[in-house]
């Protein structure tokens, strides 16, 4: 039988800049070696003085590296940690009216922070994940996910591991340290006054003391290597403009074969194989299907080069 | 205190097609009203005969609606239930070698089904998840998520609450429902054997007796409703099609001033309005680009009707 067991003490004190966190964590929890202490990220910004007076989309700016998809009021950001999130993660929930309180500078720091200090002063071994809340693609609602760990396995590597039947697992990857933060959600609530939550019950998750781990930021996908980085719409506006100074792909580039299919199906015109090493390929494109051609070829993680013919081009991989 | 706890017995026995799940379940857990039972889609494919015979490539079009996004190998498609998932959740772990396990046909009737069947047997009132693991956009990893559900709130619907400061609160929809299948995930392993898992403290997110709730399906987001229902290359190959069939739009439409910016901004044409009331705009667009203009009409939700001018097309926002 595994058992886990998720406590979320009531009754924390209000956290202002500065606050010794580990000191209120001692306050109001119990703590063994192997737990895993999960943090939401409101009262970490809070102790580390990350509230600014304003409006989310005043500090919608600071925050963003750059634009992931926009519908009227809705703006999903892909912000400075590299999460995609509604607003960048700017929340002005539980916070006085009229702030906002902004994510950790760096979350994964944080966690160090608090894993140290809990052991520098208690010798108690966990591991600690800062929690926040996400939408997703594809799916209603939200759930908490990890944005900061220290000292946990934050995905469990079965790559190559066998099951009963002696066959290969499919899923190699289970991100532990989201469904940790998941977990905890279901006992912290998100009416406040819970900002903490202890998990009891997997222990292999913890790290042996002095090690921190990849942190959460091992979970974030690189910028360039997502196939949903940007909205559909986006997508298009992007690779349509002329001149994409932007060079972040949609994933790695396609094959010859593939941006040779699609060249053929999508705009009707046939390249040949040049019999390059990089598999570049040539077009006759008339001047009329040339945005198109080039944006299709920016899809597809190539690029338009012209040569000394006026209607002829040569296609190449970004990378070559 | 907040205070749950999940359980996973060891050792269920080898699931065959047309066994009673209800009476294996009632083996090896003991359940009490208020607990919610977390159940792998695995066994409940299982038990239904969901097996089949060959490889995940042969059984995918079958269970394919429509291909999301597709790069060498991983083929990402929205199956039957509106669920986005690599291989459109078709797996071949934890069964014989040379087979492959569908998901349940209904995953919500099966829910349905155990809670029924749990209900009548031995009187107790518990909510039911059945659970299959899902990569996401933007983060790696796999979580378990819900997708089936009877007997419970899949999500809590705080729109409309305020916090302690009295802020509306920004976060409306935690999907508690796939917390708990996360939850439960760290509870049975990916190694097979431990196919159910109890949950409890969460009673209050369980229905009365008789009521079964809006199930897994309300936690899909409606096709066409999605800003990332396409992958962006295949956002891209899509939208430059000379005519797409398929009028499945990338969101709902923009408005005319923000379709205006764009087709300034993207292909430096520039639109007047023809004061109609669906908001529709003329434009004076060369030959050449055409097909750009048409992308990009496309993606924001419109569609480009010609007028009796040649070189001057109408666009109205595709409900219109």
């Amino acid at each position: 039988m595994s058992r886990l067991e998720i406590t979320a003490p009531d009754g924390a004190p209000e956290v202002e800049p500065g606050d010794d966190l580990v000191a209120i964590v001692l306050l109001m929890a119990s703590l063994a070696d192997g737990d895993v202490l999960v943090v939401t990220s409101k009262v970490v910004s809070k102790a580390e003085g990350r509230l600014r007076t304003g409006t989310r989309e005043e500090a919608l700016p600071g925050e963003t590296a750059r634009v992931v998809a926009r519908r009227g009021e809705t703006m999903i950001v892909r912000n400075h940690l590299g999460l995609t999130m509604a607003a960048a993660g700017i929340d002005n929930s539980n916070v006085p009216q009229g702030q906002i309180v902004l994510l950790p500078e760096d979350p994964d720091a944080s966690a160090r922070g608090l894993r140290d200090g809990l052991l520098d002063r208690t010798g108690v071994n966990v591991g600690v994940v800062v929690s926040d809340t996400a939408g997703r693609a594809w799916r209603e609602g939200q759930t908490d996910i990890a944005i900061g760990a220290a000292g946990i396995v934050v995905a469990e590597d079965f790559a190559g591991r066998r099951d009963g039947y002696g066959n290969e697992l499919a899923v190699t990857l289970p991100a532990v340290a989201d469904e940790l933060a998941g977990a905890a959600e279901l006992a912290t609530g998100k009416l406040g006054g819970r900002p903490f939550a202890v998990v009891r019950g997997r222990a292999d998750l913890v790290l042996p003391r002095g090690e921190h781990g990849r942190g959460a930021a091992a979970l974030v996908r690189p910028d360039g290597a997502d196939l949903f980085g940007y909205g559909a719409r986006e997508a298009v506006v992007r690779a349509l403009r002329a001149e994409v100074a932007d060079q972040r792909p949609f994933g790695a580039p396609a094959s010859p074969t593939e941006l040779s299919a699609a060249v053929r199906d999508v705009v009707g015109l046939v390249p040949s194989h040049t019999g390059a090493a990089d598999g570049a390929l040539l077009v006759t494109c008339p001047r009329g299907l040339m945005r198109a051609l080039t944006a299709l070829t920016f899809a597809h993680g190539w690029m338009v080069h012209t040569t000394d013919h006026p209607n002829e081009v040569r296609l190449r991989p970004s990378s070559g």
